[in-house]
């Protein structure tokens, strides 16, 4: 299951460069290219976004010692979310600037990453109830896991609204989110290990 | 040849996203994104199906002490067979919604997903045939996947005729054709594996 | 090494695929199907020729005891053979069929693969030659994969030149080729470990 | 971390070759291929130079005994670096040959190359400045690995300029960095590793 994921995580990020498209033949090549920031918005916000549930992803295999089947469907639908995300982003990125469609672009790309983040969670909260977790986690490190992915999932509700007036807004946000995302859990899976080397 | 095949699961399952087209310049995204369906729906299903064969194929490998020269080659055509779902799978999102076209994408769709499972089934009889399955592997196990695995062919048959009437339904079959694979070789594995653990 | 040239491996057959292109909106989907015959025949040689390298390749490193810098820099050039080689494949998916472009796209296939299995005797031979292969290799075995690579390079130069003419039988002869180098690197692989067992 | 980062590499070469566009239907097929000599430039310099990065970084990674978070930080920033080379790759191609946008694309590749090599040497030096590199890895090694990285920037900076006047004297002279990256630091490593054997 860790080897699919890892590589579903790697190639689902190193694919994101590829929805990049040239601008079509231009004479003013600098500013062709300014102008598809939005893909460039886009593809930084995924890249950060699937590298921060990865590194998430780990921390909490990390914590099991064991998957049971409904874990391993869990991890599944997952996947297909994460695998997913390349094209919310391509959207994202040809449609972010074009007035009237902006707002559906946003806010689908908002739903995609909510549904992974919220599968996450899920993925997380199931192994914590069914009690896959090992015995030597103390219940401190379990709370602080659930505590940090909370607030993700309504700070990205908070934005998918946000996003239906002022899009760009909206995504600069969920970069904040990755990168809170980032931080927490990276620093519980240290503590974690440090705590694990010096028993 | 287990790494090749994991990787070439994984590959093909997360290069799926790469064949969904965004939909061209258009004012109403919400209508295009909407009308674009059964490519979400090939998508889903290839995903699923590929995850459902790659837990078989782990399970299967799992089961066999050595790999003879045939089986290798079986595999690498098991291979070819996996890598190329992409094709067919992006076919059936382009031709599915026109009425003409419709049967011939869903049958060759339809063909593709036979071809690759009774290759798994091949595989799995070779190695069955050729004494390849450790000896402590006991004989209901054997017999349960080789019983799992055969209706899904019968299956795939009836969906394929089935498919030159009523497209659609027949992709939903195949949907369920692999969650039916996802659940009982899961669970034959995961039997599989408890008992080698209490002994 | 061996990581990266697997993954090498592994991705470029699987990469294959992408550049298999949906014939445009067609009213006569079976027969513009059927038309792309020329892409498949392709994407088989292509496939089969990756796995039978990727074969050969497991079979050396097998042999070797250590990597000198040469070595490395020579497996990097092999690399980038391996991973071009899905352009020339889609080079003669869409011009074997036009009369006046199918005999340069037939030579310049055959190049790319004459290319790359003489990059792969060539790092056989520095490795026979500088003398990394293991001790335990006993000289019959070493003998036998330098037989086997050499008369594919012969194969090589003679199609290339019967592509100038016929470029269907040519193509038809690397795959040939491939299925050839597929059979006796794997047997002589499948001993040599057997021998090893034994000891 | 070691393998996201392997991950990355290997796909982000592998996927080189995706960019590569088929010239559209020609007639005279050699001379439409010959004329894309800008692309087969760009995707060399961008696959031996990614090559070479790997190299690098995975010498540093075996001298370090551990990470901390921001090393893991840094990682990932330089992680989107390498997975975003293609697409800088794929600009140059199309438009090295085009006049008045060929001096663009060529300074945007520069860039791109030299902000990769810039954060690999932020990765290293902030290693060596936490303390993260073995005990065992002695100050000589340790400088040379500096030492070599270091006249990589300042020629990328020197090549950026002269891209401006001569584009393609610039691309040439970003593979002779990369071949400049490959020799030094591998031997250093070969080096390492020889040292910890006889010991």
């Amino acid at each position: 299951m860790e080897a699919f994921s890892d590589g579903v995580f790697t190639i689902a990020s190193t694919l994101l460069v590829i929805e990049l498209a040239v601008p079509p033949g231009s004479t003013h090549l600098w500013h062709a290219v300014v102008e598809q920031w939005p893909s460039y918005l886009g593809y930084l916000v995924s890249f950060v976004t699937i590298g921060a549930l990865w590194l998430a992803h780990t921390g909490i295999t990390e914590y099991l010692h064991h998957a049971n089947l409904w874990l391993m469907r869990l991890n599944l639908i997952l996947m297909l979310a994460v695998a997913f995300l390349p094209f919310p982003t391509k959207l994202l990125g040809e449609y972010i600037r074009e007035g009237s469609t902006e707002r559906v672009a946003t806010t689908l790309y908002g739903l995609s990453l909510l549904m992974t983040s919220a599968l996450l969670y899920l993925f997380w909260r199931y192994a914590v109830h069914r009690g896959l977790v090992r015995a030597d986690a103390d219940e401190a490190d379990v709370q602080i896991l659930t505590k940090r992915l909370k607030p993700g999932l309504v700070a990205y509700v908070v934005l998918i609204v946000l996003g239906l007036f002022v899009p760009v807004a909206a995504v600069i946000g969920y970069l904040a989110i990755a990168l809170y995302y980032l931080v927490p859990l990276g620093t519980a899976r240290r503590q974690f290990r440090n705590r694990r080397k010096q028993q």
